[in-house]
This record gives structure tokens, sequence and C-alpha cells, in this order.
């Protein structure tokens, strides 16, 4: 019997794991199941199940890395619209002053452009799967479903400063989300409740809304102890920790993804640990925002799941997630005080499988049966000559620019950084367009 | 009478200053002197400009940015050998272990290599000049010369665990060199004392040798305050902190540039503001290294020159001065605990302006009468969408890969990310073999 194949080959395959390395081999991805079917270090036997295949497909990779697709495990897609809109600016000033009055203006039409120019961006930077909280979530939908990635997405749920019948339904909307499109674009998109965070969504509310996402199996998703002002108020108010609270409200479970979790406290890492949620780190975006240092070997010592974010792109202010881990191993040391802290494989982890568990979708490791979501980065660059060490190159010098072809679900998305989905001139310009006129209606 | 000219055509020109701005301009250059001659805002007097001059080159800057050339102000260049040979340990350690007795095998060859390499990858990534400080200069000039940047160059001396006559030895070479290169390559390369550091060389060789270095006016470059093991020995020994021993020495002139800066009492950077010298804030290494965060912002509130370098290779792990910038507009908010320190257009001016200033070199600046040092950055591309700021796309969005065109000294280095002056496949193949056999000579 013949199939339709992918084969990836003559590249570097990284192994990620607890001695992660570098293995020669073909790479060989049944198109139909969308599944690594074969890692072939044998030239031999690769031969033969060439003769055997009916093979669509090949991607050199030759002088090339193979690795996992990265994750973008928190974003907020079509704020590429925003990018560069304001900066310079501390979180509660730059949302309410800016980013807030301009997302009033956003439409449907708009969420469109800017998440479809985010993913145009995520692939040609090597991203393969991301987590959305944004709104207008049919378009969000809709743009995954042309451009071939993988996401987990939901509407970002705010109480704070409406009225009840306004928070009700913006609640409604968080969960009929989540209930319409799991499973949507061939299971590729997954969904989450979203509370936007514990201090702008009611308590009453959450404890509503958490207990019916509980009944259907839904993941929550949110921000959780970003700043100081943040934190505060739930001290405040309710005279415990943030994470005390959100447990007692039944969102720390282990198919939650907390976004940030810079100011924790040891007890909050170990009530992480224990419920087995996951927390998305965002260096970049906590470094623009100054919003702190989040405590990462803390949080992989103990345990937790921790993957990396770009957040939205006006906080950050691109969506290239080698940016991202470079940002992680960096931001880590300073943070420990410890050169050694967060060291180049760890932070390769957290950008791939790390986000992929903490998703719970799969993808992020290369190896037989797992889904072949995958890039191919090539190290023929004076930036990454000489090559002693692959895995250190990937943290420290490689950057989305230098990913070749991007693969999701075994589905080519861009072949020698030629993107094969959608089309990229016009997505730009409509997103230009876009971002003016939402511009525009604000003046 | 007609010159030989450059014009760079319909580009977004990038003006500095207290009110940094755009405005849309041709420039045109005199190749022969290497300066700009004029900026365009007016195309009827471009037009009858171009009638009479003989144009011998335009470069498109059709939605570009044309904006100076950035600046390494700090960098070990042929250490692009050992681009992610060790990683993930602090300084004293990394140096001791790896570094140092790398550097004991490396050739006169390797030298040019690596330095050929850096070079390369500079231009690539929009550098048009550096500072470095290494050894085996002769090599470093050719690199220099051959490739067409511009430098101040020096040799690293070092007299600690010497004898006398191989500390004299070394000493000599750090004045012979900087009197002999001073000017050479048409005046593209300048020179400086190098000596390492304050805790690597004797405190009467220094007193010696500054004295004469002085006499001929020669700047001095070195490492200072960079990490606590570097400063808790000089203020043990000498009952002062560094910058006031440093100042004792005659080693903090106008003239004068130090590298770091990490660790500095507010009496340091008085000191440093009184005596104009500048300093290199090296934010990517620093977080590497876990060598602490350089008080940028009350550097900058004290008038001192800040100006930006990548360090080695090694400890970054690339010459992308990009991310340099970046790095610094991110660390400053962080090391501030205000996300409104060093904003983009701070961040820009010490890659550019800052530099060239730091390091006495023509440059930093596009007007007329400046040397034609200027660099030409594409921003169609999905990431640098939508144009709502230009300024905050150079410092938060932005990669070296995104440069077009390189000129310095009004040469064309690179023209549509293709090198005019040496062969990178050739420089790219010889730093891998000159990489490999240095390190087949440690083992």
């Amino acid at each position: 019997m013949t199939t339709e194949t992918l084969i990836i080959t003559g590249g570097h395959v990284l192994q990620l794991g607890q001695d992660p390395g570098i293995i020669e081999a073909n790479i060989r991805v049944n198109c139909i199941t969308g599944k690594i079917t074969n890692i072939d270090e044998d030239p031999v036997s690769a031969q033969q199940r060439d003769a055997n295949d009916e093979i669509i497909r090949t991607l050199d990779a030759a002088g090339c890395v193979v690795m996992p697709g990265l994750v973008n495990a928190h974003t907020h897609a079509a704020m590429t619209l925003l990018r560069g809109y304001a900066d310079d600016k501390p979180l509660q000033a730059w949302l309410r002053e800016d980013i807030w009055p301009a997302e009033a203006e956003m439409t449907p039409t708009g969420v469109r452009a800017g998440t479809e120019l985010a993913i145009v961006e995520m692939i040609r930077s090597g991203t393969t799967a991301f987590a959305d909280m944004y709104f207008h979530v049919p378009e969000v939908v809709a743009a995954i479903k042309n451009a071939g990635v993988r996401a987990r997405v939901g509407h970002g749920v705010v109480t704070a400063g409406k009225d009840d019948e306004a928070a009700r339904n913006d609640l409604n909307k968080g969960l009929e989300v989540a209930q319409a499109y799991d499973g949507a674009a061939d299971d590729r998109i997954q969904t989450a409740f979203m509370p936007h965070s514990l201090t702008t969504v009611g308590e009453e509310y959450l404890q509503e809304a958490v207990s019916e996402a509980r009944q259907d199996n839904i993941p929550i998703h949110y921000h959780a102890n970003e700043t100081r002002s943040e934190v505060d108020p739930i001290v405040d108010n309710h005279n415990k920790r943030p994470l005390t609270y959100a447990s007692g409200l039944d969102m720390l479970s282990s198919s939650d993804f907390l976004a940030h979790g810079v100011h924790l406290e040891t007890d909050e890492i170990d009530q992480l640990a224990e419920a087995g949620a996951s927390l998305v780190h965002c260096p970049a975006s906590n470094m623009k925002l100054a919003s702190g240092i989040a405590p990462i070997p803390a949080l992989l010592d103990a345990g937790v799941t921790v993957a990396l974010g770009t957040d939205g792109a006006a906080s950050n202010n691109d969506l290239d997630m080698f940016d991202e881990l470079r940002d992680a191993a960096m931001l880590g040391k300073i943070g420990a005080d410890d050169a050694a802290a967060v060291p180049a494989a760890q932070a390769i982890h957290m950008a791939t499988a790390g986000g992929a568990d903490a998703l719970g979708l799969p993808g992020g490791q290369i190896k037989e049966e797992a889904v072949a979501d995958l890039i191919v980065v090539d190290l023929d660059s004076p930036h990454l000559t000489p090559t002693h060490n692959i895995i250190s190159h990937l943290a420290y010098a490689a950057r989305g620019s230098d990913v070749k072809h991007t693969v999701c679900d075994g589905t080519v998305l861009m072949q020698n950084r030629e993107i094969q989905t959608i089309d990229v001139d016009a997505v730009v310009e409509t997103a230009e367009t876009q971002a003016q006129s939402l511009i525009q209606r604000m003046s």
C-alpha cells in the first residue's frame, strides 16, 4: 500500500529529553495522519522504504537542524495591529491609555487581519502552535484554519467595569466559544475558558463559569501574578495570595496554564507544582513592561511545567520565539544571579515540549508516532559559524529568519521561506490598512 | 566638475538628536571623500543635481529606513571562533576553564579568520564601526582594511601571571600597535591602548604605559567594574573604588572608553561624567554571564556618553547590534523597575551616535558633511507591519537580517544583502576550519 509521504532529508535532528542531543537522520511523515512514521538513522533501510512509498514531497535539510516546531504559549495574536503603537510605559498606564481604547475600536475584520499577520510572522519564525486569548474568536479560528497552524484559543473575558448583563454576556461568550470550536480545523484547534485575570473578572462570575467549564473538561487560561499592582488587590481584598485565591475557585488544575507568574511566593510555586498546572513565562513582555523577573529556576526545580510566550506584539514587539527563548535564558541568569541558570537546552525545552505540555496539544518533540510539527533551521550562516554546539546556537545565536521550512500536522506551511498556505503580501497589506483605519477611528 | 556619486533614494531617513524623527529624503554621497554631500527633501533640486553629477551607483531605499551605521563599541572580534564553545558559566570560571585555554592556542591565521567572520556578520547586521580588543592585531588590521569597515583597535594587554619580561613585552606590544596602526586603511582605523582590566594589569605597568600613551594622545580602553569579583580586589588592595583607582592612574580622560561598568557607585558615575570618559554597555554579555545590570539611566542622567557593545561572540552569542539595542532597552527597564526607562530612541542613540562619540570615530548620524556610514533597513516585512512608529520598530522589532544595504566611508559594503568587499563563503569555510583545528590542538 502506498501512502502520501513527506521526507525531510539530511538534517541534524534535535532530540530533547534529559540529555539533549543531535542525531543524523531522515524524517518520514505520513501526510494523511500528519504523524512522523520513521526517524531513519540507517540510510539503507531508508532507501528500502523510499522504494515502497509514493513520495509526494522532499524537504532538503542538509546543513540544517530539524527540531520541534516552537510553541508560543501565550499571545494575543491580533495585537500585531498595535505593534509599535505605544511603548515605554508601565502595564496599567499602557493598557488604560493606549491599548484598551484601541481595542475598543477593533472590528472582526481587524481581528482577522491582525491574527493572519501574526500567524504569517509565527510560521516564518518557526512557531507551529500557539495559545490565543482575544475576542471575535470566530475570526481567529478562520485564520488558523486557513493557515494550517495549531492553536488553543479562547475569548478573553472581562467583567470589571461592566453591568451584570454585559458581564454575563462576556462570560457566556467565553464559555460558548470554548464549547463551539474545540476540535475545529481537523482537530488542530482546541479551546480554553480564558478569564482575563483574577482582578478583571469578578469572584462570583469566576465561580459560576469555572464550574461550567469543568463539566466540559475545558482547560482554563488566565493572566496571573504579572505585576505587583495585580497581586496587591487580591491580597488586600481576600487576605490571600492570588494562587490560593485561584485554587479556591478551582482554577488550578493540571489542564490549566497561567500566563506570567512574575510575582510568585514559594507557597504559590508549590501550589502550581502540586496542582500540575503550567506556567507560561513571557520574558520579553515582562522586561518591556518592567513587570519583574519570574522565578523560572525555582519553578523548574519544583517540577512545574514551564512554557514560553511572546505575549501580544505590542509588548514585545515581535512574535519570534527564538528571541523569546534567548530572552528566557538571559533573564533567567540575571534573575538568579547565576550564569548556569536556565541553560540553552532548558530554554529550548520550554519553547517546544514545555509549550506543548502546557497547552495540552500534541507536538514538542521529534519521535515516531508524534505529530509532524517541526521546523528546519539553516545553520549555513556567518552568525551560526562555527558549529561547536548546535544546541547553544539554537538558544543564543539563531533567530526566526534562519528558519527555512515549517511543517505542521504533516503539512508544509513554509518551504525555502515561502509560505505555502496563505498570501503573505495580501496579509501584510490588509493588516497595514486595518491598523491605520483603527487608529483613524480613535481620533 | 563631475564627481563619483552614490545616491540612496526614496527612504525614510532617521534623524537623531533631542527630538528624533523621520524625514523623506534622498541621500547623496561623494564616494571620493566618503562624505554625505546632500540630504535632498526636495525632489526638484535633487533632479537638478542628478543632471550635473556622474552618478555611479544608486541604492534603492523605497519602503526602507536610512539610518546611521551601528557602532559596536566593545568586542573581541576573533572570538567568533569560540561562539558556542562554552556557555552557561559565570565569567571567571568561563574565562579560566574554557576561554583562556582556547585563546592560548589561537594563531595569527585564526585571529584573521575569526575577525573576518565577525566583520561579515557585522556588515550583514548593519554595523559599520567597532572597537576591537584582541591580539595578533596586524591580522585584525588586515581584515578591517579588506572589508571596508571602520574601527578603533588595540592589543589587549595582560600582565597578571607573567614574569617581568613577558609583562613588559605585552605592555610594549600594546603601545607599539597603538602607535603603528593609527590612521591605517585610509584613516578608517584608529587605535587605543587597551590594558585588559584594572585587575589583570599591574599598577606599576599601568603607570608607565598610560603615561607613554598620553604623550601620543592615544585613548585608553579597558574592562571596568564588570563583575563584583573584579571590583572587590581593587577595593581590598587599594582601599578605593575602581574608578578612583583608575583616575589616580590617569585612566579616566575624555578620550577613554570603559567597557561594562555594571557595578558602579554614584561617585563613580559622577567621576565618569566629570572626566568626560565614555561607558560601553554590553547588556547581552552582562545577562549571559550574570554579571549584573549596569545603571544606564543614572549614567545617562549624569551626562555620561553611553555606547553599546556586543562583547565577544562567545558571551552573546551573536554580533547583531539590533539585538543589543533591544536588550539595552529591555534590561534598562527591568533594572530601573520602570517601563519608561531607556526608551526606543535612547537605545538607538546609544547604538549609533553614542558609539561614535565614545570611540572618537566619525559617523553616528546622517547629516550633510558627515561621513557616509549608513545602513538601509527594509521595513517591508510581516514583523515590521504595521508602521505606526518606525523608531519603535528599529528598537523593538527589527533585527540584523532586515538590513538591506550597508555603506561605510562612502563605499557600499553590502547591497541587497550581498557583501561586496569580501568572499563570504570563503570566510565562513575558513573560520569553520580554523575553529575546529583550534579545538583539536587543545585536546
